[in-house]
């Protein structure tokens, strides 16, 4: 190399052999690349994963944050430290003992870390863990952002089969196996037991247990991410697995759902012994939390009916996931499946056999509607067949009319299929790992 | 392993096999561990590096925080783009305007990435470029959070020494080639060209164009960090390396220093080419950075006057750096130098020869005042003779108590080493690069 531009001054704009070689398995996710079209007015999205912020009570939020920084704006602007506000702390505990993750089961202010989001969670939890080359074990499919996490750590990421009742044991037990012939090393089984994202689906009470049984023999760390384990809709979620055990399970769980994602305010429940690591490496990235942030959900939490408000969100999410699940009940072809979520935000579908659904997606498009192909939620190509779906965000009337517009793509595609055969380009049967609940192959080869 | 708990179900909390290799590479930094005792109330902590949100117009702000949710709550409150808010990132484009990076030199919002404070922008460039064992050159002293970053990454950070008048040109063209010689590869410079953490000095105008032209010839990116350019004594600061040069500079600023440190915003303007990868990166940890925190800024700038609160702070900081020198002079004995800053948060001082400032710590604190040891500002362990004072936080009066209190503690330190010698435990005498202006040995050996 010799300097930057070239003798006509143009940029030349080539980094290509100064990038660190992490920066090969970074690409964009599928999800970003469709955000820019999905959000045009006349598409019905169902591909976003947007809370519904505007039954907050914006009113009341905006008084209260006037008077945090009138009252206290010199500290709430002000740095903070690394491991996040002690009041907060001590409110997120408050928090997780409603679902179980209590004293009694050592849960403490002192070995929460405050987070950007359940998203910086999982990022630390990947530079902490992971060496290139090691193996991640996580449901297939599984939440897009902690692929981007793991892969960003050069990590692989080795997907365990789930059905309707959330992972399966015995498929865990068999990836961990041939994991360990294959001579590599899972570091951790990254799982979203309940009203998982992407697949809607929950791990079961008895499930929870042998999971956690297998990780514990095998001496595999379990990360628990649980984002939605609040937003139940009429039952309650399972306890979570960090509720049932102390060692070895790292609890993650985030504001974004519950409160609100632009806050960005997520946490990490780490064994005391690791809680050292993770501030520093939260230290490196970032410094502190937004102490901004920190304080409106601190004054949020002790001075708005918070509980109250997530009923709110699951009152109206479990509306919309009914208009979804009827529409869907009365509008799709034979040959489509999806699942029928207690919870969260999601339903996942699967397209009729030798479907793609990537490939129709420009066609869904074209008929003004939006879904996630199933293929972002796998690290190994797989995947295909699905969609995700999203009912948090569209008003009921939004849903119906996208599930119809989908509908209609979906059988033009078939009737097409059953005129021009699958090699007609209009969407390539994939190879492998098709059936839900995907591939439960290690891909280790 | 075999699971996580022994048979009595205490924890054994024994992670240390479990770890990626980049966690070695983590330790507390010197600043950290001081903060504890530095904040007691009796301590006059000359410590610190915050500014002073107390001069903030708090009332305004609370009722335009307030006005910002009642009416677009919904969308500050929910998630957004990875590079961040649109408006905002044309807001930042103004504000490099003034300091000569405008559209003429190729700044863009399209090539701005929003980030989690200076620091976060760091870390992506970090993540970005490093990989282990890459030598990142950096002026010794240097910020102590870009050690962090890089060391997380597992790079190894080579000084390049300064004088009064910033970084030696001679200095860094020693330093590229020992880095060749020793057959390693030098990733980039990362310089604070202007009102330096920790040194307080400033890249004079002459030595900006040498630099750039040294870097430029050895196919070096320059990574200039500049979150203090704006608060200037008075005189102008040098136009910023990015002003001069569009091609092979990344360009980082922060919110955290012109308007608030709690809200962590800062960007990076980055070659376009590159601006693509940071997404991704950002995206992979954070997902985007706060809207609730971008909005807040990006209303500030619309609607306060942000210039004058700017010029605000730099009258403020620039009374209590005229007590800094002021007492420094009236108080400090013989053999004790300081630097004379035009601006930023921070005096850099030397100790009298062999006198270490970290030994002499605790004896400070027990005397209540507390200054960082400049060790922490160096990758290399030198910087013993060294201290940091901050005058942005304390007003005068506590300023001229504290170098009062700290003038005591190095004549009394002095005293007993000319009665026990220099081996009395009091404080060591550092082996090597301990003048002034720190290590010009690129340390490859
Ligand atoms: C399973 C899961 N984990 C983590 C996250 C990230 O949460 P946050 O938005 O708080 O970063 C999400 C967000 O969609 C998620 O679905
Ligand atoms: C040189 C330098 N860079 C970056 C930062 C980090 O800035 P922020 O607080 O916005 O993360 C600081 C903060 O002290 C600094 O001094």
């Amino acid at each position: 190399m010799s300097g930057w531009s070239d003798s006509s001054g143009t940029t030349l704009d080539d980094y290509t052999g100064v990038y660190a070689q992490r920066v090969a398995g970074m690409t964009a996710s599928e999800i970003r690349a469709l955000f820019a079209v999905a959000n045009r007015p006349e598409v019905v999205s169902l591909a976003g994963g947007a809370p519904y912020t505007s039954a907050l009570p914006l009113d009341a939020i905006g008084e209260m944050l006037r008077d945090l920084i009138v009252n206290q704006g010199a500290q709430a602007l002000q740095y903070g430290i690394g491991q996040g506000l002690p009041e907060l702390r001590e409110q997120i505990c408050e928090v997780m003992a409603d679902s179980g993750i209590d004293a009694a089961m050592g849960a403490s202010p002192d070995d929460v870390v405050v987070t950007i989001g359940g998203q910086q969670a999982l990022d630390l939890v990947a530079r902490l863990f992971l060496d290139p080359g090691d193996v991640v074990l996580a449901e297939g499919p599984t939440y897009v952002g902690a692929l981007g996490a793991f892969q960003a750590a050069q990590a692989r990421v080795v997907h365990v089969a789930m059905d309707d009742d959330g992972l399966i044991p015995a498929a865990l037990e068999e990836a961990i196996k041939a994991t360990a012939a294959a001579g590599r090393r899972a570091k951790f089984l990254y799982t979203i037991p309940t009203y998982q994202n992407p697949a809607g689906v929950t791990l079961s009470e008895e499930r929870r247990e042998q999971v956690l049984d297998i990780c514990e023999r095998a001496g595999l760390l379990v990360i628990e991410d649980d984002p939605y384990g609040k937003l139940s809709f009429g039952g309650q979620a399972p306890r979570p697995l960090r509720a049932r055990r102390r060692d070895g399970v790292f609890y993650l769980s985030t504001f974004s759902k519950t409160i609100a994602a632009g806050l960005r305010v997520g946490w990490i429940l780490a064994p005391h012994a690791v809680r050292d690591k993770l501030v520093i490496a939260t230290e490196a990235q970032i410094l502190c939390p937004p102490h901004f942030s920190q304080y409106a959900v601190s004054t949020y939490l002790a001075t708005m009916p918070w509980r109250e408000q997530i009923k709110t969100f699951a009152q109206l999410y479990s509306e919309r996931r009914d208009a979804m699940l009827e529409s869907l009940a009365d509008l799709m072809p034979a040959g489509m499946t999806w699942t029928k979520p207690d919870g969260g935000l999601f339903v996942w579908a699967t397209l009729p056999e030798g479907m793609d659904a990537k490939a129709m997606m420009p066609r869904a498009i074209a008929a003004r509607v939006a879904y996630v192909p199933g293929t972002g939620f796998y690290a190994d190509g797989t995947g295909q067949q699905h969609i995700r779906l999203n009912f948090s965000f569209p008003p009921a009337e939004r849903i119906r009319e996208g599930v119809r517009r989908l509908a209609g793509v979906i059988e033009q595609e078939m009737a097409m299929r059953a005129v021009f055969g699958s090699g007609s380009g209009l969407g390539t049967a994939p190879s492998a790992g098709t059936s839900w609940p995907g591939a439960d192959n290690p891909g280790l080869a």
